[in-house]
């Protein structure tokens, strides 16, 4: 809305400047990768699907969940109306509303001016406690909520924090910039203030998705990591195995996909004081190239995510590293990977996945899942439409 | 030590690839600022001064400090030894130790493979418990103990845990790549390993430091930082309120610096419902602009900050924001700033100008100081010397 962010210094004449090593194929990259060309640092934000899952990853993370405060669908539909159109404005570097406003509050908190958008991109997605919640159908969602939308079972391994899992809205933000990326999410909080309150938050950096022109990351374990992920350029895969459809998912969600968000501390000094070949052995690939072993071991982590081993499953993943203080009484770094997985349906992606691995692979022994979240992440929209409306409108 | 990390990589054959708006002068900037030229990747580690002090601020912050497990000084010069290794290799870019060794586990922990230097510097300073703690003398320092090493009063506004205040060891990583800075950070904490164990860790993005040729950036309440703060090109002010000196510092000390670093929370919901006006006359500079208001009031955090409030003297800050997911109870984002100053001297900088505006500036309504630590950061060492040698060789 309004000028550019840029712009509006330049009228001011102002000079101010996986962890989960590979949940795929035991297969060579998808395709060749080359060096980053220059990109857009727009991504749209209106289209067939939401912005930010099929988006070549960025360098930045911002992720939390957010409560609505109290029962009425009437406050919701406002709420993603105005989250909507905040979104989209962000995506294009404006502001999400004037500085001046006379004797109230500025509306954009600011941080971001003259900062460029950098490719941000916002992801909502609904959590199953907004259809139900203690037995209660507490906005008239009961009946819509998508088949998919299941609660996980407890995997071998969980020690889940409450505090830090679920909630009734997920918000992914990402951004080349970590500004820019904290910025969306504070005029995210900001807006919804007074209907929606902040359960969660969480800042990640580097990341595990990719594109074929993206070269691959190291997460903190010093593996190179999405080598066999799904590429957002590879559209066969992306409807076979993260686009929502009918007849598993309700017509709301068609285009959509369920976000799998699990905060997984990594036991980094135990990791540490294993030898190389203990390290490749649990992940099944060499530590410096990222070549497979010449022998993968039947426990590693790659063979037993493989699709093979998987019913031919895969996980579209978008993960990123965490840094988070120290663990209580722990002396040692509280830190992992935020694994952000996109799935067509969790029933037969996430979950049979995770079960297969958890406790059972060789990675397992130094994983901790600590935070869980599912989201119903409905489809994009047009300019004028706000995301989950078609759910929201038949309430 | 051995190849570049990018050397490894090639060898390999592999593609992988404040909030303190001003706590100095109610001046203009000391120069006038250019758009950021290229720079070199190396900062170099050795030299009369610590790398990190006098360096144009990156833009990412790792900090934390470690607690010296045992009593022995011999321990504590093997320490300082292996970390003086370390950081001088990897602010070139180099592992720090082979990932091969047999049975032995990687040296290295290998998430930088392929990443350059990013302008990674590592500082290193002393708390006042290595000299003495619980009124005992653990290392036969407690006579070198500097006398402005003090501990720090009570300010109006402190909220202070004690589990993210203080520590034998503090270390100030900072990189261009989040990576990176992570990277040396947690190979410090594997290398320290059975001798020093990380008391608190904080990550950090942005900046309050800069130089004449670093645009301004801004902080979360969306004002520019740094406006007035010592650049680091102004060798005479470096000297009149950085660098220590005798007869106030020991010899030791001589072109060492006294980090003072503060955990400032930001109530950024409250900040967020103030109108521009009030956001404006509590700093004292427009927002958009960061031009001084027309009439600065009495009790804006400039005003009472300036040299001329303060005995003429300057803090030289080098702070990065930090956010850390939500305040417990309090659903909103535990945000804020990673204060960061160095001073020749904090009772005569740090103490007094934190007495005169804490509890009395239009700011400190928005602010709550959780964490505090001072360290006093020795100067630099020539190649074959180690941080803290002067000191620790004379116990």
């Amino acid at each position: 809305m309004e000028s550019t962010r840029r712009g509006i210094l330049k009228s001011s004449a102002i000079g101010a400047g996986a962890l989960l090593a590979s949940s795929a194929a035991l297969a060579k990259p998808e395709a060749a990768r080359a060096a980053p060309t220059t990109i857009d640092p727009v991504v749209p934000f209106y289209g067939a699907h939401q912005a930010g899952i099929a988006t070549p990853a960025q360098e930045y993370l911002q992720i939390g969940a957010f409560n609505v405060v109290g029962d009425s669908i009437a406050d919701l539909r406002k709420l993603m109306k105005t989250w909507t159109e905040a979104a989209a404005a962000m995506s294009l570097g404006h502001q999400v509303g004037a500085l001046r406003t006379g004797s109230r509050p500025p509306v954009d908190t600011g941080e971001a001016l003259g900062l460029g958008p950098a490719q941000l991109t916002v992801t909502f997605g609904f959590g199953a406690s907004l259809f139900t919640a203690g037995g209660k159908d507490r906005f008239g969602l009961a009946r819509h909520r998508p088949a998919p939308l299941v609660d996980l079972p407890v995997f071998h391994g969980d020690d889940l924090q409450p505090d830090i899992c679920d909630g009734d809205i997920g918000i992914q933000v990402c951004a080349n910039d970590p500004q820019v990326a904290f910025h969306a999410m504070h005029d995210l909080i900001k807006l919804g203030n007074a209907i929606a309150a902040p359960k969660w938050l969480l800042s990640g950096f580097g990341r595990t998705g990719n594109s074929t022109v993206q070269a691959l990351p190291r997460n903190l374990m010093g593996f190179q990591d999405g080598t066999a992920n799904i590429v957002v350029e590879n559209a066969a895969a992306l409807d076979a195995f993260v686009w929502a459809a009918e007849p598993a998912s309700p017509a709301w969600m068609r285009g959509g996909s369920y976000m799998v968000a699990r905060r997984i501390q990594i036991a980094l000094s135990l990791w540490d004081q294993t030898n190389l070949n203990g390290q490749q052995e649990a992940i099944g690939r060499e530590k410096v190239s990222g070549n497979l072993l010449p022998v993968v071991p039947p426990t590693s982590h790659i063979m037993l995510a493989s699709p093979g081993k998987n019913s031919n499953q895969r996980l579209y993943r978008r993960g990123f590293s965490y840094v988070d203080g120290v663990v209580a009484g722990a002396a040692a770094p509280e830190t992992g990977l935020m694994f952000i997985c996109y799935n067509k349906d969790p029933r037969e992606q996430f979950i049979p996945i995770q079960l297969r691995i958890a406790g059972k692979d060789a990675l397992s022994t130094y994983l901790t899942h600590i935070g869980s979240s599912v989201f119903a992440c409905p489809p994009g929209v047009k300019s004028g439409g706000y995301i989950g409306e078609q759910l929201l409108s038949s309430a």
